[in-house]
This record gives C-alpha cells, sequence and structure tokens, in this order.
C-alpha cells in the first residue's frame, strides 16, 4: 500500500507530525504537516512542514541552519499521525533556543518547571 | 507559572498529546486532549482524553485494561503541545493489538512497511 497520510481525517487538511531525534529517542517538537509539505519532505529528505503562523510551507532549518535529516518516517495505525525520525544539524529544535521545544514539565506542585537538561543555548 | 496548556490555539478546543513509554522512549500513540481531559488526568494520574469518533471523554484502558499511569507531564514552548511519559497496564497501545501504533514505516520503495519489531499481541 503506498505510504500516503489521510489529510482528509481534519478539516484543515493538517496532522500533526511529532519529530523525534533518531539516536536518543527524545522528542525534539510537534508540528503540523499539509499534503504538499509531506510530498517536499519525500523528495528533499527534510523535514518540511506547514507553518500555521506564517500560513505558508517551511522548511525547518532553512534560516537557522538547524535542518533535520530524516532518517526514518512512522505513521499510525489511523494514517492520521506521523513521527520523522531525524538527525538535526546544530543542536537547537526550539526557536526559543533549546534542544528540544518540550524543555518544561507540570511540576509536583502543578507549576510549569524548567528542566535542568535543557540549557540555553 | 501554573501549568496550563493554551486550549484556546486550537479552534476546536482540542490540543495533541503524544504518549511515549517512560522507561524506553518510544512513542505509542499520539491522542487528542481537552480542558477537561486535562484535569481528569492531573486529578486521577491516568492518560484521559477525548474521543474525537466517539465524541466523548476516553480513559485510556478503561474497558482494555491497559491503562497509561503518568510518570511525567511536557508541555512545549508554546503551550499547544503536550507530552505524556507512562508506564501502560499491558503492553498494548494500540487498538489493532500492537505495542505502539507507529508499527509501520514508509519504505525506501514509498510502500508502508509492517515493522518486525511489532509482532501482533
Amino acid at each position: 500500500m503506498k505510504a500516503t497520510p489521510n489529510f482528509s481525517k481534519s478539516a484543515d487538511g493538517l496532522l500533526p507530525v511529532i519529530v523525534q531525534d533518531w539516536k536518543s529517542g527524545e522528542i525534539l517538537m510537534q508540528a503540523y504537516i499539509n499534503q504538499e509539505a509531506w510530498e517536499k519532505t519525500l523528495a528533499t529528505g527534510l523535514g518540511t512542514y506547514w507553518s500555521r503562523s506564517r500560513q505558508e510551507i517551511w522548511v525547518k532549518g532553512l534560516t537557522s541552519g538547524h535542518l533535520q535529516h530524516i532518517k526514518q518516517i512512522l505513521l499510525d495505525c489511523d494514517l492520521d499521525s506521523i513521527v520523522f525520525k531525524v538527525v538535526s544539524d546544530g543542536d537547537v529544535a526550539c526557536h526559543e533556543g533549546y534542544r528540544s521545544c518540550f524543555f518544561r514539565e507540570v511540576g509536583p506542585d502543578g507549576e510549569l518547571r524548567h528542566l535542568p537538561e535543557y540549557p540555553k543555548k
């Protein structure tokens, strides 16, 4: 079966993509993708998304230099969620300058807590 | 800062949750959550979601027995994406009977390929 996510499953034609570090398994970020960004990712081997804020195709790292080289693509049982396993140029996935966008946890007191394993780069 | 995802970021009040195995780092599934399911998760320590197909609150594993015990909750930089790190009762996250919903990859020929590390349970 040809591997095509079911973009019709969402009203806006966007599906979530989970970006995971190829070696460590760390979750680096979560973005959205549409059919065009999917095809560009397959054609170029670079993580390519749909920017909801800018409303345009977004090659991650094209301006920052932190390109994401695709090592493996997984699809889920319903074909409406995607995992990109990547090797990143540089070590910064987050626009705030951290290795991962998920640099904060919910602490035992219910407050947001910055995790020490994510220093600002 | 009190840890609250920004549910107003999505038109339908739903945000994606990435469910990751606490020990292995494997991504098990991706679901959606709303404010009510978020609060139930915090109150019970069990992964609780919004079922888009059934349009109801869904405690994962309540019928199958594969409950997800929350070990850590991460929020991303924009507070609109969530990671639950969990320990699952049983070893089946996918309703099709696999350890992870992401049991298929896009092969080199562009075809969907079932990964050998995911035998049917």
